[in-house]
């Protein structure tokens, strides 16, 4: 341990809890009383409340080798508000659940606490509640978030119809190529007390591995523009997957375009050192955090002057099936555990 | 792995919760929405919306040597419950979230939801959506409750007034006599196959500790008196911790007396036959989820008129501290670390 680092004991599990979140000021009406009872109140007038929860385990989701915890509680955070940015709605409330093994000291939490708050001052959503409780091996996030989302407004997975357009918000692949020089230099740091990273050129992947954002300003400017997608699902899991959710919840086919699919030019470089496809990247790597949406055909103009949106297909009929069609005009089936003709 | 276990990549995550979910009809007019989406959708009309949330983590919270998964699903459900009813609310909406280790089959995380789920039916609680996930070690159960209450009936923490008498219902202390049994039968049973433990007469022990419940009817019946506690927590920690918790957000101090403390017989037999004593167990067990509530002097024969509520002290000005009042009239301060004079 470093100086100045307080074990957990020293403060108990009470201690700890207060010092965490004593500071806490609730920014939102709808947050009627924070952390200290039994249970967190909210309350939403004429409003729908959208609740969304997730796991993250040490060595699963995480490796604390590369990650500061201030990044990692920034990133728990985001995910879970872009679950309710999904369904079009508004995140308000967060609580939050940790598991905490032996080797963490009082600084740690802190840190990861501070990712925590930073996320959400930046999204205004308000800490409510939580846990906080010992782990035996690693550490263990949970965090639920609550929204709110007018019922005109809510965007299902299950909405999507024939000849819709497809779009999707930013650009794909690039936090999975982080992910893949994080741990290139892992392994190249094996045993080097002052190893220097080669992220040179590479921020913008390192970043959104580390750091991702919630498309909050997407949400605000479709509300802008009146428009309410047909059906909206967030990219965590990949691009393939995410469109192969909403295509069979809404009993419906879909073509992406190759060529259409948003890629930045860091993510295209990083892909060719690795000698890795970049469209395989872009359609399975996942955790972009975009919002992948589908609007009315007619929209079509609309839609192309939204910066930071791309059309990247349509959807069809069921019987048509799901697919991409390459750069060359081949047509290949798209799957749920991803697309690996390429690969 | 004996005959019909299904390891879970044969179904893979999307499959697994598809199995779990599928059959999950709502009962709730505040449910909209359940699994399937990216949120949950629940709507509350003209009442607050209370939120907890808890994390079990194998190895602290419980040891599946003796606990059975069907239990410690029903036991995690209900552990959230009992934090709504603390509020004088009522439970409505779960959400679970898993980090599953690969020694778990289909068929352990079965045992579990079907655990989970019974505990819904009997609540009137709906499973509304969740997260599953691999762990890299042991078995991680985080559940997020959600439930509805009125603003004139919410009863905090901090609404404890001079001279109010404190309730609990229930007993207590036999939930830790349980967990001290089952260790007991577990340290006797090493290495035997045909161990048989020995329970004969403390079926309520091990009840207590491995099938608790929340109590539901005190707050049914609290609500059809017309009764609103000034201050309620429901005991997880104990019920030195646990009054204290109110006295401190109440600003007050409080008399406990030892002889009015409600002990089942079969706790004070376990409490002999291991040598601990009794009062010790019972203040700073925990695991009870009994409530502990307070009422103003004047519901005295109101209160006495209740089955299973027993009252077992009274609030005082702040400067008198807390203590409990023992049989021959001593006076011994309530620490929230555990009262250990008489251990």
């Amino acid at each position: 341990m470093a100086e100045k680092e307080t074990e957990i004991s020293q403060l108990g599990e009470f201690g700890l809890i207060k010092h965490l979140t004593d500071n806490i000021a609730l920014k939102n009406q709808s947050s009627i009383k924070g952390v200290g009872d039994d249970c967190a109140i909210i309350k939403y007038d004429n409003e729908e409340t959208l609740v969304t929860t997730d796991l993250l385990m040490e060595g699963i989701h995480f490796d604390l080798t590369y990650v500061p915890l201030k990044h990692l509680g920034y990133k728990a955070a985001v995910v879970n508000f872009s679950d309710i940015y999904a369904m079009n709605g508004k995140p308000q409330q967060i609580v939050v659940a940790l598991g905490i093994s032996k080797r963490f000291t009082v600084e740690h939490i802190e840190a990861l606490y501070s990712g925590i708050k930073l996320a959400c001052e930046i999204y205004g959503v308000d800490l409510v509640g939580g846990d906080t409780t010992s782990s035996r091996a690693g550490l263990t996030i949970s965090i639920t978030c609550i929204g709110s989302a007018s019922k005109e407004k809510i965007t299902y997975r299950n909405g999507a119809k024939d000849s819709d357009l497809i779009c999707v918000s930013g650009d794909l692949g690039a936090a999975y190529m982080g992910l893949q020089l994080l741990e290139r230099e892992k392994i190249a740091s094996a045993g080097q007390a002052d190893f220097q990273p080669q992220f040179q050129g590479k921020e913008y992947l390192i970043e959104r591995q580390l750091k991702p954002e919630a498309r909050k300003d997407i949400v605000a400017e479709l509300d802008k523009l009146g428009i309410v997608p047909t059906s909206m699902i967030d990219i965590s899991d990949g691009l393939s997957s995410d469109i192969l959710h909403i295509c069979q919840q809404s009993n419906v086919g879909c073509r992406i375009y190759e060529d259409r699919i948003p890629i930045d030019y860091q993510t295209a470089i990083m892909a060719e050192e690795l000698n890795m496809n970049l469209v395989t990247a872009a359609l399975n790597g996942g955790e972009d955090y975009e919002l992948l949406f589908t609007v009315p055909l007619h929209m079509h103009e609309q839609i192309e002057k939204i910066t930071g949106i791309k059309i990247i297909g349509h959807i069809t009929k069921l019987e048509l099936g799901s697919a991409l069609i390459t750069r060359d005009g081949a047509e290949i089936p798209l799957t749920a555990q991803g697309w690996n003709h390429l690969s």
